[in-house]
């Protein structure tokens, strides 16, 4: 194949035709896929089932967990959280199903209470900001965009967002209450932060006295090969730096046992969490100490974790496989059209195409009967200034199914791409 | 045993004697018994255990209850508690562990974005009252002082709260913005709402366009004898009104198998259901749906609750029976110097001793070594003008424990009562 950029008018007429053509043949096919979300697929599902088995309800400390109370989590969930961490019992606090919805009660917190080191409320501010890396989590974006921050971008690079911007900004105004961080294996690139990113974010001296990072270490263990990424753990470098109480660190098995029925956690310091549980305390008796201790009881500890994802791993390696193989297949050879990301753990690929092209690919993709996650959605308010980024989540499809759907997005940026370069 | 309040002074004083020596007898028991919070026994737990068996996740439209999505919760789940409420499947909200936790979050929604009948957000008003029926439940109160309303008391009768009141207060000050009400078995005195307190509610006409009754049915099927009370359906009533965005009916399975990991359900109009949905949008992808689907394959319907609820009453009318008689048996004969409440269902029974005296009851018998709920706890601001009202909360002590927790309980009563009276 030809290098796109090289073509004459008459050349990319040609490939238009005759990726209209194979665009077509996709068409007849009515596919009905979809790779929008980062879905577990049932058979990662069926590897926690015996999950269920468990019936122990008495905990090590003689707490029956089918009754009211213990806000703050069994105790030995909280300290499994803990090692998984990296932190102390005490600076843990065991939720429900959704990390989502901790991070949701810590910006609402924020915003109608303010924290120990708020000044006043949140909602009390003319303005509030927030910094989003980006590509980033629609879910996070959307929760600040609900309370009404004003969202700016920081770029992300491979080793983190751009902490010499992050750092300028930050440390000027006081407006900027907090960051969202993807640390490990980012939403939707793949990128892990490096030590020195994370030391960066451990020493910022934010301007507003009660910013606060959202360290989502959503994908902490979710590792794809036997070489992982490694993070250095925030809370013990903001532990040596005295400022623990600028983090809240999250984290669930939502993505080792059941997305829907996992259990959810979170750290900071011991002032925060205390903090945090005395404002819980009207909105709720306790979280499901049954469902805590259940997987107490299956994973034993980080060890059990790591063994776990293993099985995870060996099911999810072949789908990013295949994805990046048909994309080096169908698209590498076109030249330097698009980019894409490879990553060593986490839910997705991304997938930068030609600015100006990716709603138009979205577009096609989903005309063909293939559902992408919306062009944009990685972006605050769901714009993309460059029009280019495409989220690729492999988790969900069978294999042979992502390696079609995977053919026909190959065939529409082909095609979105030829178009543009025509447009020119 | 002669009446108290016909004794003279030489009588009480002696008497006073008498129960002072009787009073230590129990203080070298070195009792440590627990009679303060409306918690299932072990035993009551123990009936549900079977539930946990269900590893079905498939529910009966195809959903994957294991994986994410569904925020309204699963489909057969919606209809099991549509049945329980008398309402649309699409007028109910599936949600977690915890039924407060949706009331918490109610009162929260309306104080930052009001409902769709709000004039402006809760938050944005000078002043905010809501109505608590007294005694209570402290939970709710405790909610509505955490968003700074003013609660305003309204007088419990055997027939629901003060109608008269209410409607003269509701229908004149547009500052009242809600009431708690726990209609059936009412928490403490385990009253149950009239018909025609039921119809006045549903037809009030409250100066506050976005006036919302918080309707706890966390009792609805919670009896305790064979012919138990009946309550109107205030959702029908106020669906013949018109008046359905006017009401949040709450119920969960909390005291139907695990106290802390049953699942909550809320109804309400579809007006409010989609409102609320909206809402809750950013802030979770779903709550525990496995949960959800393992509570409808147990039960199948109402039917099927209401056959476990009778080994529940089996557990539990013993335990009532016992404090009734030890009451009957030390009290009742000293005269008219206290009385209690007799309830057909629901988890407590009403002491209202002499009054002043029920701090220092509950203070004598905490000394003694059985903690009872704290004396006011029933009221706003743990404030009982009266310091009369004690709730006893029969379920979770074994009954020789409680047998035994209730005589000292009577010494203590008849002990401060005769305090009182030498003062006097």
């Amino acid at each position: 194949m030809i290098n796109y950029l090289e073509m004459s008018k008459a050349q990319l007429t040609e490939e238009k035709e005759t990726l209209t053509k194979a665009y077509e043949t996709f068409k007849h096919l009515n596919l009905k896929l979809d790779m929008s979300r980062g879905k577990p697929s049932p058979e990662q599902l069926d590897l926690s089932m015996d999950l269920l088995d468990n019936k122990e309800y008495i905990g090590e400390t003689g707490i029956d967990a089918r009754n009211y109370g213990v806000l703050e989590g069994m105790p030995e969930a909280r300290r499994f959280f803990a090692e998984l961490l990296g932190v102390k019992s005490d600076e843990v606090i065991v939720g429900g199903n959704a990390s989502l919805q901790l991070m949701y009660y810590l910006i609402e917190l924020g915003y109608r209470n303010g924290y120990p080191d708020s000044e006043k409320p949140w909602k009390e501010n003319a303005k509030n900001k927030f910094l989003c890396p980006v590509p980033g989590y629609d879910r996070h974006f959307r929760i600040t965009e609900y309370f009404g921050f004003e969202m700016i971008t920081v770029p992300m690079t491979p080793s983190g967002p751009d902490m010499d911007i992050i750092e300028n900004l930050v440390e000027k105004d006081d407006t900027i209450k907090g960051i969202w961080c993807v640390p490990m294996y980012s939403n939707p690139d793949g990128y892990t932060y490096s030590d020195e990113t994370v030391r960066r974010f451990a020493n910022l001296k934010p301007a507003a006295r009660d910013f606060k990072i959202f360290w989502d270490n959503a994908y902490c263990v979710h590792h794809l090969t036997d070489t992982p990424d490694t993070l250095l753990n925030i809370l013990q470098e903001c532990r040596a730096a005295g400022t623990m109480d600028m983090v809240f660190e999250f984290c669930s098995t939502s993505k080792i046992t059941f997305s829907g029925a996992g259990v959810a956690a979170m750290a900071s310091s011991k002032n925060n969490i205390d903090y945090i549980l005395r404002n819980m305390f009207p909105m709720t008796i306790s979280f499901d100490k049954i469902n805590q201790l259940r997987h107490v009881k299956y994973f034993k500890n980080a060890k059990g974790v790591a063994e776990h994802m293993k099985k995870h791993s060996a099911l999810l390696k072949p789908k990013f496989d295949k994805v990046l193989e048909v994309l080096n297949e169908e698209v590498a050879s076109c030249g330097d059209i698009a980019h894409w990301t490879n990553p060593k753990g986490g839910y997705f690929i991304s997938l930068y195409a030609m600015e100006g092209t990716a709603k138009r690919i979205v577009a096609m993709c989903r005309d063909a009967g293939v559902v992408l996650t919306g062009a944009g959605a990685a972006y605050p308010y769901g714009k993309d200034p460059q029009d280019s980024n495409i989220r690729i989540a492999p988790s969900y499809p069978p294999i042979s199914e992502l390696e079609t759907a995977t053919r026909l997005l190959s065939v529409c940026l082909r095609l979105a791409t030829v178009e543009k370069l025509l447009e020119a």
